[in-house]
């Protein structure tokens, strides 16, 4: 029998539904919300009611085991953070602030028990700090690990942020540092299952602190569902979208939405620093990782990446994590995508967005 | 390489976009949804403009290789219509009228040719037909098919029919005739495998008039909209669910989702008949098939399962597909769920709902 039973079916909604919260609790979160839900997990449907006063931003997001993470690698607690985090990525990067969300989860009867814990309580912390709630979802049994969530969000009516308003002139912006996921994953592959002793140290990354500050990236990203919703709110940014895929991509991507062209900087790219204990590890050195690669083309940063016009650009230093928001070039007219050297040598910009699986 | 690449995933999406309606296109159409589509394909998310007067309802399905469908077996079309079908029945039965969806696909890359473009084609069978449309999505890469639909419908704001309003004395009804999937998926997967003439003979049936009215439950769902449009515009219903696990199983989650017990007469369920050809045939008849454990057990009906107070029941021949619509029972104080025989004994109702893939 390949499908969960019915029994068992609905004793894990049961399970799901006491894990991950479910409806607002507070008053306030009930208050901030326009959009009240009325009915959550137990029918066929979620029921919502919106006020008419807000646009509704709907995504949905795939997470599945060996295309996007290794059941035996990455901890369940973070596939459970991430998949709800990566799905939230694309609400904040229209502006919005993510208010529920649906969970199609698949998985192995062998993952049921402790694996699944683990699972949603990374889901649950996920929820908590996005302000999140699980209104729905399906449950099923197969041979691999395999989740969709979809996610609302709500926007102040024709506030929400677009990929397609950039103009010449703007300034272009990236929220944080980028290529540390990469760096992280980068480090986590290398060590996978050519030596046992590596497979140890990565059951005891969560004790060591460095370790730790290195792969959270990968594994917890940060979205950023503030600025998202302060750029959004203040009509700041022309246009705007997350980084999921590498800069050179998705930079390319709002350029083709928007009808433009654009020129950055490389030494203005916020990038990762490599640890000089890291530099020195031997396994690690033979990658040759060059922090710039990674910041242009690593992905899943989930930065915000948006472009203002010169004229607002100073009002940005009241957006929530100011110290971290970098302008790294600014858009032109034309198609072009040009990148400027430490030399002031300009090239086009290659579409190389890195797969964490590539080399798999 | 185990995820599409960007450009490719680019492509696809555009693909996906062009075979599969994405904006209502007619005046009537739009003027019929109180919510407007603001952008759909192209953005991080999609924005939705609802005006305040209707709720929303919420639902997502999984349809999964090798747990719902059988790549080898069941016509990519199928798999593309059932996938929506399935999903959009959830929301039927909420009595709302379904307007959008997105669409999380994985698939092999060596189904992205004409394997993809038939799924598309029965998708896009499957929009036209329950009037949705696709509104966002995910594409990636995968070992496996995987495929997640969440469906948006609207309702007039506070009628959406509930599981859990049925009252003692309620008259139980069933849309149509049940365990018609399920003899379907039985005809199909007694074949499986087994002998490869009847494999041709699978690839056959679309031409055979009588196999395909046989398989066509199975394989292209009709979904009851308009009937549940009905029971909630009216305030007809006071409790409806769709019939997706298997009678036994879904009378006993609405009686426990209301707080009540129920009795049904085994005579007047409506259960398939199995034509004479068919009993005939050896290997079918082997099978030892009983229409009315198909109809309490099967499972795949997407039938509407709803409770009537005797005071409104004689208002139901208005309804959309009346005459197929038939009384089963009513509602009872109390938990038991108890099935009167054609002997008049009665005997509990044992909740069994039937697993397509049990037996594989």
């Amino acid at each position: 029998m390949n499908r969960i039973a019915f029994h068992a079916e609905d004793d894990l909604v049961t399970r799901i539904a006491r894990a991950i919260p479910c409806a607002p609790k507070t008053r306030r979160a009930i208050s901030r919300a326009a959009t009240r839900l009325r009915r959550g997990i137990g029918d066929d449907a979620a029921i919502l009611s919106p006020n008419g006063k807000s646009d509704w931003v709907l995504s949905c997001d795939a997470f599945l085991e060996n295309v996007h993470f290794l059941a035996n690698l990455h901890p369940p607690d973070s596939v459970g953070f991430k998949s709800l985090a990566r799905a939230t990525s694309d609400i904040a990067a229209m502006g919005a602030a993510p208010r529920f969300f649906l969970l199609t989860l698949a998985i192995p009867s062998r993952h049921t028990g402790a694996w699944l814990d683990q699972f949603l309580k990374g889901m649950a912390r996920a929820a908590h700090s996005l302000g999140i709630h699980l209104v729905g979802g399906d449950t099923t049994e197969s041979s691999h690990i395999s989740i969709s969530v979809t996610v609302l969000g709500e926007v102040p009516r024709g506030r929400a942020l677009l990929r397609s308003g950039a103009k010449p002139g703007d300034i272009i912006y990236v929220s944080g540092t980028l290529g540390r996921a990469a760096l992280a994953w980068r480090w986590m592959s290398s060590n996978l299952g050519r030596n046992s002793g590596r497979k140890r140290m990565l059951r005891r990354w969560p004790q060591k602190r460095s370790l730790r500050r290195l792969l959270k990236p990968h594994l917890y990203p940060e979205i950023k569902v503030d600025l998202g919703l302060w750029l959004a709110t203040n009509r700041m940014a022309t246009a705007a979208m997350d980084l999921s895929d590498g800069l050179s991509t998705d930079l390319s991507r709002l350029c083709a939405a928007s009808g433009v062209g654009a020129r950055i900087v490389e030494t203005s790219i916020p990038r990762a620093s490599i640890l000089p204990k890291l530099a020195s590890m031997k396994e690690f050195a033979k990658l040759r990782l060059d922090p710039l690669d990674l910041a242009l083309h690593g992905g899943e940063d989930y930065e915000l990446l948006f472009t203002v016009p010169p004229s607002r650009a100073k009002l940005l230093r009241k957006a929530p994590g100011f110290s971290s928001i970098v302008p790294i070039g600014e858009i032109m007219s034309g198609k072009d995508i040009i990148i400027f050297d430490l030399k002031g040598r300009s090239s086009a910009l290659p579409r190389g967005g890195w797969d964490p699986f590539r080399d798999k």
